[in-house]
């Protein structure tokens, strides 16, 4: 070996027995104190199993648990001090535990890893975290279904394209959101179930156990991208928001707590909040991809690699966390304005309802439609609307139109023909309410 | 409005009624083609629903599903020919359906919005691309277990930081390997329920339905996640197995079939095959963030940026495809050098079992671990092995150190004191074995 | 080792000699033959080194560059043949040229290995695409430069958080997507000069060489990474068009060839092609992001996973030479509905130049800002126009307001008094088009 | 409008004229307050240019500055103190600035949009920021450049595919690394130019104003996908060491400070540092991806969602400051196993040397290939090093062997044999350190 004198020669900075930025770098508790409660219960019932196990005794045990409840308690009071040394929250506990109890603290830890400590407060946090976003997602569903039951007169255009496409209830907008959402909660459920598996105070023993790290990290990166698809979402209603907030949509009206002015133009009011959940997608995604990379290539079992789960996991919670609460501020109390929404459906959303008409009297589809485009096109090239037709006008298209088509220029009858399941009929609307009420019910009386 | 005359004057390329980039560009049929089978499927269950619904005789209904089937014996037997037009698979089919049967070809698009045929088509090529990709996986854990079961007394080192840390059998890191990709077999499951939940010939009638359209963009990006999160396993193995190939490690080698030479050195074999594999969990990840972020801040319903979905989800497809069979192949074939591994074994990762030997007489854990470094320490600056220290040096380390420390450096007693579930010892193997066993059969017998 | 036998006791696939999934998992012919011309070039000029360096004959070197010339002819006019057992394009054209010339063939590769050729022939290939897509940008940016010169006098509002926000020149708006590609196109020069900066026909005589393998993907990621912004850019200008191009905005309107209609709505017309643009940021990102993560935590020097690059490189290419022309056919052909834009100007767009106005009478600027804002409060309490409040009312914000005021309501004055480089005057907007005409000049005659 | 008694009928999470959540959610103070020196910068340079512009008199200026000062002054004493209200640095600042001198602070913003005063500082910040980051790196590629010189006798293995090549010295391999991270250098240097071209205190007096918002989020992206690159080289350096570091290969060892030991098993040091610098081009790559997820798709000029670009700013750099030092100190303080390097040598890796003998005696490459790969084949079958061939067995694989062939086995020779520029011999090794050394020297001098 060269001798360490050499290095001397090739110089850098200088290092000594030890390197205060390494430290911090390596040290990862500026951020998993946040773990401290998961921390104490995942030794508490590591303790008991130790017992059961005949590898500490009764009292030993004892002592074990009332110190892990006093470090409990000093971080309830917001009292524990981290100290230099302690590099992340496993030692920082162990460490008091050691300075309350002496020596049986050190039976602690009799075949336990580092890793598998740390996997098994990541699942207790996880599933705290999952619960508490569930819990959020789901209030912000509930909003929009009660709003969608509140206002199910209002009609809109619906968009296909940032077109102006049919006519729908303004209820048909919110819930098909809250579809989405709703989807996001059956797989975070899942992803619930499968972080919660663990039996706690397993005894591994063994360093390279098969089942468990492995899976840990596993979970995090399907939360990540859980979260990425979450925000995906909101952010597609965001836009939609967004749009709608414009001067030229006019629909909806942000209250105060939900825009902001400008700081050069006195008049404005720009939709902030909605800007700000549009954006979070990017990040989380942002954290998932950066997870996934770092994951890319590892070896097998445990490298330092790593770490970077929690700082992605906690600032992916948080930003959830956020979005979702800020969402349901959002969604339970912007303002409608119903003359804006009704004023912007036009004749020429009823072109698909003029085909329809055609299709009833015996008309195949395709050739149906291409008879209301030619009227759309008769009444674009008259500069009137389309339902300003004359029915001698159109009876050139077809000599299937007659007088009765004037049943077809009412928007809504136009939305009460699609009484399917998922349609814009007021039956269908309630009946989609009733579905998510009945779901939100069992949703919350899952355990 | 500007004249279009006014156009010439700030001219760019010219740009008649058509523009054959933007036609290329807004065209699908280049790929979406391998969906035709899914397409003609899809269109027989729908005629069937509308024959139901009476929205088509009986009579239209059996001219349609025979001109289907002729649509489909021409693709079967590679006779179909695309014709300028058909701008997507769906498209074509129709057009081909029409020079069939002629008119009644056009009933069968009643209610039928392409959006809504497009998420039927994509459901249903999904699911069969995912019943394949799970059959793939399956016969890849089929391998490593069944190989795992014949190796199981070979015995390797097991590595933390690739940094040696405790022996283990080879079957253990084999299925260590398995492990992961149970799981990823169990999500591919749970995605495949979903995106199996749709009743085939449902009649919407009505574009903006809620339910459909939202759900099958979440599934493709479910679905693209779940690949990168697999590949993502199967580079961690890959990664392995290329060190393990070293010269310095020496501990597999791989058939000519999986390797490849060098155009310029002879003596050299590499590991193509794993590079390959380890390669790929950055390409399918990066298709999945390029559609994530295609899909972030769009607005609600169709719009044409969702027409990214088709080329990810079929490369996607392809490159798993091809990983698990090379992958399988790479298992069944390489060569364990049993002789390198076990040489690979030294006694100063029995340093654990010499804390655990203190622990069973009586001292604290975290004490024994100090007790074990120091007789590392001793060791290292004798430079002689761990387990050529005489028992009077250790019992300057810890008076409990007697005689029977000898029974600790023996390898295989070290792999089968840890016969825990997913523990080291030969039972503990083939108990993982034999529910990877039971688990598979369960697995085939799935619908 | 374990013997081959051995293999059929755990199954999995039969693999023989050859496993065909392994070889056409492992070949790049497919994709990589597009570079055939780079190919032969790069050989080309290595030859001549080979015989300068002395290492083979003038007559030697004669029959080889006649050789490669008979090559180049082959797939110019599409008759070269590629044969089983070519895996990319350098072991398609080597045996190739053999067949044509025989043993001297086997001189060409003296000193070079694959790696350090298909680094070459990335280069050339990527030099050529450079050059194609600055073109392309270019012609783009000069539709844009000359539409803005004829279309300088329309007003229209500027939007920040998609609200209006203040009187601009629709030539201002143009110009600032202009700006944002000359900064792109900037970028890709810098990338340019340095992949074009290798010696072609450098011998190298060394695998490990320093300066070569490492550089290639470095700038085949800067360049994917530099697509993506560009497209970045572009997907910006698309969703400002796709908001300006729905009915609630009117602001222009795509000619048909570069919009659609609907299968199922006959009125409408969808911006397919702003959609498209808008989505393949996604895509082009995609291809990036999954290139980082292959490169990442790959060990030094030449590794097959490398071998990603090539179709992240040829997608990347073709998908932005699409947008560009795409996007310069739409800037060049869409109509702009004037009456429309500058209908959606109103008086509270004026509210900072209300502010400014105080200032110019000596007023703090966030003082004025504050009575700016008082007045707008008082007009939307009236329910009038802010130019509409009176004089008097206006005095009761500030006293320094008095009848002059009346000045202030003219969007032409408003645009005109930005006057410095890059405002809204119609002097700073024809200064920033003559800037632009003559760096588009200068672009057009770098080499 | 819907009433807004209305909301209370839709609940949700009680709102009134303030949400907290969202009060939090929209204040960047916690994470800008880093840009308080920019901030005043710039203040400062502003004030002066509205003075010359005759916007605001010599003694406001005088007033305005001394107030910067103070403000400037709390900061760097720690004294300054952020009051509910301060939402971002800039209100922060102003908000103190009047409070030190009254009025004339509210002159300060005349024709300063907040957006292009955030545009100004994240600039004056990121070339702050660029400096350093620069002078880190450069003195890390002297810490290589030293640590080459001193070392440039010692030998070791060149790798491709994980695979032993050929030798090359240990100085050329740490080289191969300092060119990439001099390309880095490069590429961070063409940046701090376009990020630093602005001229402070431009007055705008337009919030539309083209040259400027556009680009400092241009400019952030490219910083992030820079670190990126940067990163993605070191984590490939770290790969490599960390491999270089297992017991298998033996090359180096890290000094303690730069590795830790393992909770469980007393033996093990790992090399933490090089994992956790491998680790951080995922971190930071993700940041890049997730602010180029949050821009796909934004309108033109500012929409909230830009604000996501100072935390991916600020972890960035720190996440690169920490990763340049701390692989200084690793590459400073590492240990060189000299004889281990040279022990893992052998004389298969001189096959190409073989084939170039060959080539030197008339055979062209192609065919001098495979008679060293027969040669290669004899030794592995008679189990002896290729060195050990007789004379009499390699003259039955080509008649050009003869006794002279005893000089290609000689590692030294071998190296020397490449002396072309980035070759192994001593000299081009020599060579490029004193190119080096003149690039470190002409770099420190720039501005």
């Amino acid at each position: 070996m060269a001798s360490s004198e050499g290095n001397k020669l090739w110089g850098g900075r200088f290092v000594g027995n030890t390197d205060p930025i390494m430290e911090k770098f390596n040290a990862s508790i500026a951020y998993d104190q946040r773990m401290w409660e998961a921390d104490v219960k995942g030794s508490k019932a590591y303790v008991k199993a130790l017992q059961k196990a005949g590898l500490v005794t009764q009292n030993e045990m004892e002592q074990i648990l009332t110190g892990l409840d006093k470090v409990f308690d000093e971080w309830s009071k917001g009292e524990f001090k981290i100290k230099p040394g302690d590099e992340d929250i496993h030692t920082a506990n162990e460490r008091r535990l050691k300075e309350f109890i002496g020596d049986p603290a050190g039976k602690l830890h009799t075949g336990r890893s580092r890793n598998d400590q740390v996997a098994t407060d990541t699942r207790l946090w996880l599933r705290d975290a999952i619960n508490t976003l569930k819990e959020l997602a789901l209030q912000l569903i509930s909003t929009m279904v009660e709003r969608a039951a509140v206002e199910i007169e209002i009609l809109c255009p619906g968009y296909t394209h940032m077109q102006r496409a049919q006519p729908i209830r303004w209820s048909h907008w919110i819930l098909s959101h809250a579809v989405a959402l709703s989807r996001d909660v059956e797989r975070l459920e899942d992803i619930r179930k499968h972080v919660n598996v663990m039996p706690l105070g397993r005894l591994v023993l063994c360093i390279l156990c098969l089942t468990e790290c492995v899976c840990v990290y596993f979970w995090t990166a399907e939360f990540l991208f859980w979260a990425s698809m979450c925000l995906t979402h909101l952010s597609k209603m965001a836009e939609d928001l967004i749009l709608y907030s414009t001067k030229e949509f006019s629909f909806i009206t942000l209250t105060d707590a939900y825009s902001t002015g400008s700081s050069l133009m006195p008049q404005k009011k720009n939709a902030d909040s909605l800007e700000l959940i549009r954006s979070k997608a990017g990040r989380v995604f942002g954290r998932c991809a950066g997870f996934l990379m770092t994951l890319k290539g590892l070896p097998s079992t445990y490298n330092k690699d790593l770490q970077e789960d929690k700082e992605a996991m906690f600032d992916t919670y948080d930003t959830v966390h956020a979005v979702l609460q800020v969402a349901t501020g959002v969604i339970s109390t912007l303002k409608v304005n119903q003359p804006a929404m009704e004023g912007a459906l036009s004749p020429d959303m009823l072109a698909t309802d003029l085909a329809y008409h055609l299709v009833r009297k015996g008309m195949p589809f395709r050739e149906a439609h291409s008879c209301a485009g030619k009227a759309v096109y008769i009444a674009e090239s008259k500069n009137i609307h389309l339902s300003q037709i004359t029915v001698e006008d159109l009876q050139t298209v077809s000599p299937l139109f007659d007088k009765d088509v004037s049943s077809v220029w009412d928007y809504n009858r136009s939305v009460e023909q699609y009484s399917a399941p998922g349609g814009t009929a007021r039956s269908s609307v309630t009946a989609q309410i009733e579905h998510f009420r009945t779901w939100l019910q069992a949703q919350k009386q899952k355990p």
